[in-house]
């Protein structure tokens, strides 16, 4: 069923309100999941709901956490994020690294003891208003088998970037850095869909067609297929390490489960998961003007690549995303009929009212 | 056959010599494609001197370049490469990254107006030392169809990140954003060999086993294969952006050929092709010891991965590659005939006496 924006701003801020955020930490959080259903990535928006409910009733995640930097350099932050909901400290680290990245050109943070912070994208994109590229990383619990292995090493750790732009709209990758992501699967699940072979194995290392595979011990695999997935593990290592070993955080195998079914590992190599963020001013290397009407130039090149077939012109990362924004803003969102009754129990639970 | 590294050295350094370079200046462009030869990476060594002999044959390159900071921040440099060969370019931008993070924690550098500068990897790891993690990517001339394109419009664009370790050895992912290389391909058809489906396209788009299809309009596919491309075009776009619109270079379908034999396009967007380098300090967020550690610990727990296969562990990146030169610290390097042939012929152009 359509929900309205101000309808599922008002039910998603409810919630969170309920339980004992602040009026503005429930706002963020709101903004953040709207955010994925708007761009249309309903796996990181309402679908997710129950898995922070599931983590605070379970006292594994803070309702209000107190976010620390920890050590501060002319160009970099390390902050604690208390245990929270990784929504809030993704925000308040991606703020401070704009702040830093007024006065030194360039910043980065490293971020410990946080948890699942929803889509990588959106943090990004708070620095294209200030005329820099946004850089935003996470890792994530152990989904994925690196080439060769049949144990879960790796999250699906997305990467996203986003680079202002002139007249065009912004550029903003924002992906899994494997084939497909966790959400997807379990999205696929709900509504009874087989997976293409390449996408996952079962617990031997074989190929799978299960979008459920990873509840019998498969694997998700790396990006690149079978020719190149090392070089898919490469990059979901590289954002591990960025998110983890440099801030301190629980890396690889190590990392806590984003849902309260599934028990953290006892043995921990560091605090919570772990997020890297950067902004760089345009206007460090060219003018912003200069470099904004060369990412123009940059797109429209692009978009007038020849392809092969009729109508299908090369994408633009972030062009569909903002197409489904636009739509969302004028239809409201469409959510598909299992994740409202599980949105209809959290509100019974909860003794709100429900509003559709 | 093989050569004892003193030889190859030898013959590199003299052959950049005799074409004006200094004595410093061939010392290191022989430094870096011997570092290619070594980690066993032939493609981005000896094979590529006949690139950059007909390129400055052709006046195309500069053989001592002026390599000039145009402009600085507290924490960016844009380096104009003067159109020289790629290589001195490029260790130049990056040894004064690594001098500027030393005081600003982390540094980055835009470079333009210049070309092909072998392997990624070597500047990356130029940072090792400092205990900083290094950051090397380039354009490259266009060669690969974006998802649904037939033109050619990004470089196999490739990435290095080099990070330290302890008692590990160090990590270094080195890769193309791209299923195989350029350099790979070419030695597979010098080598009369075909290659799997899923790397090239036709120009008309369909699927091909030619490595030289590159010769009769064809394509290199992006990372990801038929389920998840458009990740792989996202992450060679970036490379691009980077590489070459922060800079001012040329990006996509303008970057200059690297060989004499292709013209460049006449239209031009910027100067040469570019890079991007960037270096940070590891200290920046833990101490350098914890970090090392936790490298370390990390590289452990990734290697004790169970496999599916017996004799087969999970690979850490740059693991092969080191191990490929220890082995060549004594053995020398294994040079593939019609390599050492084209060698020969360039050594006679050049009145070199043949040391082989």
């Amino acid at each position: 069923m359509y929900l309205t924006l101000l309808e599922a701003d008002k039910i998603i801020s409810e919630i969170f309100f309920q339980i004992g955020c602040t009026e503005n930490e429930s706002k963020i959080i709101s903004n953040v999941l709207l955010s994925a259903e708007k761009r249309g990535i309903p796996s990181h928006g309402i679908i997710r709901i129950k898995d922070y409910l599931g983590l605070w009733e379970k006292k594994r995640i803070k309702i209000n956490p107190q976010i620390e930097v920890i050590k501060e350099t002319p160009t970099t932050l390390l902050i604690d994020g208390d245990n929270g909901i990784g929504i809030l400290v993704a925000e308040k680290a991606m703020r401070l690294v704009i702040e830093k990245a007024k006065l030194s050109y360039t910043a980065w943070a490293a971020v410990r003891n946080s948890n699942h912070y929803g889509i990588a994208g959106y943090y990004s994109m708070l620095a294209l208003e200030h005329d820099m590229i946004g850089i935003s990383m996470t890792n994530a619990n152990p989904l994925v088998a690196p080439t060769f292995s049949i144990d879960r090493m790796l999250g699906t750790n997305p990467i996203a970037i986003a680079i202002p732009t002139n007249n065009e709209e912004p550029f903003v990758a924002d992906f899994a850095t494997t084939p497909i992501a966790r959400g997807k699967l379990e999205i696929l699940e709900k509504t009874n869909q087989s997976i293409d072979y390449g996408f996952v194995q079962d617990k031997y290392g074989n190929p799978s067609n299960d979008p459920g595979i990873l509840k019998h011990g498969g694997a998700i695999l790396p990006l690149g297929g079978e020719h190149a997935s090392h070089k898919g593990y490469c990059m979901s290592a590289l954002v591990d390490i960025f998110s983890a070993v440099l801030s301190g955080a629980n890396f690889g195998p190590f990392v806590p489960p984003q849902v309260a079914y599934l028990e953290p590992k006892s043995e921990q190599v560091g605090k919570g998961l772990g997020h890297f963020f950067g902004a760089m001013r345009v206007d460090s290397f060219l003018t912003t003007d200069e470099f904004k009407n060369n990412m123009d130039l940059w797109i429209q090149t692009f978009k007038n690549a020849k392809t092969s077939k009729e109508n299908c012109n090369v994408r633009i990362p972030g062009e569909q995303e903002k197409r489904s924004e636009q739509e969302a803003e004028i239809k409201g969102i469409n959510v598909n009929e299992q994740i409202i009754s599980e949105l209809s129990d959290t509100l019974k639970r909860l003794s709100i009212p429900i509003m559709f």
